[in-house]
């Protein structure tokens, strides 16, 4: 009940009626529309980590992960003008492009056990392939009980709405959930599973993003594998949702599941899956996979079709071409290791957490409580130096660093001479 | 409990192991993925209204409505590529893109009263946006009650799904839901408000596609109004799903509620709006949106991003450009006068139904009944005269012609010299 992730500490809704583009959004779009920003930024073009504004000033890219191998990439625009120069149709016809691309991915996974090998279904955002997860583990397990940490994120339909405490409101979780902390205590597991067994729901699932980024970002210690033993215990299953670490930004591999040492039953993706095309898709393992799909004629228009899959492929290609997991690893190493020499001896500034090219950044009061109208000035005065970052977390106070993948040592540097000037003007 | 949509009637699953792009597909994806016809067709390219297999094969596509304004049209094809070399982000920037297109959007929409100006809310599939929809609709009216057609489809998140009849399945309706006919009886759809009160869950929504698609085509006789009446009248809202009807399809105006006048509390659309772009949206009166957008803070990472809406445009562009909506009217006419001509005297075809560019025609047996069998015969047999069709209805028996916007009068012609050979096929 918080609004504390991505949803509101660092949006801003109305207001500025005296710019006219502003006040011409205001009048077609919906109050649910905020913007980033006390002074919002107006865009017109980018390239790699840099956006620009009308006026041509570069802004530094410190927070996208959609456009995750860099804004406009040429191999990327070209694959999508190809592939939509040539056909784009749908599922229920062969074509070569679903297959090749999920051969690719597949080739990523692990090994999923003795339950059989995995197999995909494509639709067009992270939330429709959560929503789908559950649907399929519903189906598997007979039950409907939901584990989720206290500040998940799943995304905006009804279902996964349900599943996600950050959301707060007027939208309440729904009965059949319990929430956790992103330390997953064993204690909690059990009196999540005990409880939800208790009121009728049994155990369908845990879902965790493995980087527990609406959380606050928790990377360590690596605690999600007894939860998934218990969770197993119980007749559920682990979803991995892998719209946040997933596709190499934890610089640890492919899937954030894997640092853990966990092989889900299903797992789940999108964002940056495409570099910006609606694309997502949830792998999942075949035997958990029958019920649904032998019984459920689902069939998504646009999930997978070749234009998807053609820029779905162009990112793989970007990401094996120019070793952009190595790329999250050393720079993530390296832009970690400045903001903790930073900040070592700021009282204002706590843990500086994070994995590969995904970093939280804690700010704190004088008392060294959690402060989030502090948070909220930092992310603002680094816009005005032209560094666009955000915040989250349960109380809205932690920094949210989380760059395309093409972030370089250079643009390290510019990050943090800024970020050293605004700590500086914090502490005056 | 029918199967007998999109879903199923014309959808084969697995098979053809021969075939290693099949075999490699039914490993890789899961088995919710079906074919069309009973040896699926294998495109490479496409161009207007013809699709291309390998071999330089001409199919007349008289099927698809996601690429509205042609296959490849280069104008739309023009409009992505530039945006996509430009920028691409989301909606918390400001952006001309997503305000323009808006502008130009509502200004096809009536003035809904005096709730004041309509809003939009975009997401990426039409699944999304009738969930968000019913979400809203809920928030509204405080109640969750919803009416829908017998045979209706609204999409595949489980909100959705549960109140979509013609999945069927192990996947049932939702104990708020209630069916009525595509004829909307009075007396059905007070039989409907009553027990949704009974039972206690009030009266949200009538959710109807104007044409009647998946219920297998109902254009006429104009029965929407007075059910609107009596829904309202109850504490509900309508809200139209223009995914099938919408942007011309019925050659009378750009929206198919139009026809029967009604002005809908939300509207609902998706598939040709961005002629195969994963683009979808919701408009919404002020009055009812304000409850909803007020309190939960929806976003949609890929939703009106600035490549969405530069493609949504460029359809708009076309639309206008080529005066697609009069097309419909008369190319649809004269498919439909010609349809009709040719089936008169055939015992085998009942009505020939429809609106604009969107036909049904009934197939019987011998006695008259509904023949599910003859109507997939049909369509296989006009698949390999390479003229592509589906069927739709509650007994799978209506064949269903649904052809991009463009389609000629030279592709009426050939579509009927085909027609005619495979209805004398079937009468021998």
């Amino acid at each position: 009940m918080s609004f504390s992730n991505i949803m509101d500490s660092n949006s801003y809704q109305g207001g500025q009626l005296d710019d006219p583009l502003i006040a011409a959004r205001n009048r077609v779009l919906g109050p649910a529309y905020r913007l980033f920003y006390e002074k919002p930024v107006h865009l017109v073009r980018a390239s790699g980590t840099k956006l620009f504004d009308a006026d041509g000033n570069d802004y530094l890219d410190a927070y996208n992960n959609v456009a995750s191998v860099g804004h406009c990439h040429p191999h990327v625009i070209d694959a999508v003008t190809r592939q939509l120069s040539t056909l784009n149709t749908h599922t229920r016809y062969l074509h070569e492009g679903i297959v090749d691309y999920s051969q690719r991915l597949l080739a990523t996974f692990p090994d999923p056990g003795p339950g059989g090998s995995y197999q995909i279904m494509y639709a067009c955002t992270g939330s429709e392939v959560n929503d789908l997860a559950l649907r399929v583990a519903a189906m598997h397990t007979g039950a409907t009980g939901i584990i989720v940490t206290e500040e998940a994120y799943h995304g905006n339909t009804a279902a996964v709405n349900a599943i996600s405490p950050s959301i707060g409101g007027r939208t309440s979780l729904g009965p059949h959930v319990r929430t956790v902390s992103p330390q997953l205590e064993p204690a909690e597991i059990a009196a999540a599973i005990a409880d939800l067994r208790e009121n009728g729901f049994g155990v369908s699932a845990l879902i965790v993003d493995t980087i527990f980024s609406s959380d606050g970002i928790y990377p360590d210690p690596l605690v999600l594998a007894p939860a998934v033993s218990a969770v197993r215990a119980a007749g559920g299953v682990l979803i991995a949702d892998e719209v946040q670490p997933g596709f190499g930004r934890t610089g640890a591999g492919m899937w954030g599941f894997s640092r853990h040492g966990v092989v889900p039953e299903l797992v789940t993706m999108g964002k940056p899956m495409a570099n910006g095309m609606p694309v997502a898709a949830m792998v999942a393992r075949g035997d958990v996979l029958a019920g649904f799909a032998n019984e459920v004629p689902y069939f998504n228009t646009f999930g997978g079709n070749p234009v998807s899959m053609a820029a779905a492929a162009a990112v793989l290609d970007v990401i094996e071409g120019e070793q952009l997991i190595a790329n999250a690893a050393a720079v993530g190493g390296d832009l970690r290791a400045e903001v903790t020499r930073l900040t070592a001896e700021n009282p204002r500034i706590g843990e500086v957490r994070g994995a590969g090219l995904y970093l939280g950044v804690e700010v704190l009061d004088a008392d060294g409580h959690p402060d989030r109208a502090a948070a909220r000035w930092i992310v603002n005065a680094m816009r005005e130096r032209r560094v666009l970052i955000s915040v989250c977390g349960a109380h809205g106070n932690v920094l949210k660093v989380r760059p395309p993948l093409v972030f370089s040592m250079s643009d390290v540097d510019r990050f943090v001479a800024e970020f050293g000037e605004v700590l500086a003007s914090l502490a005056e």
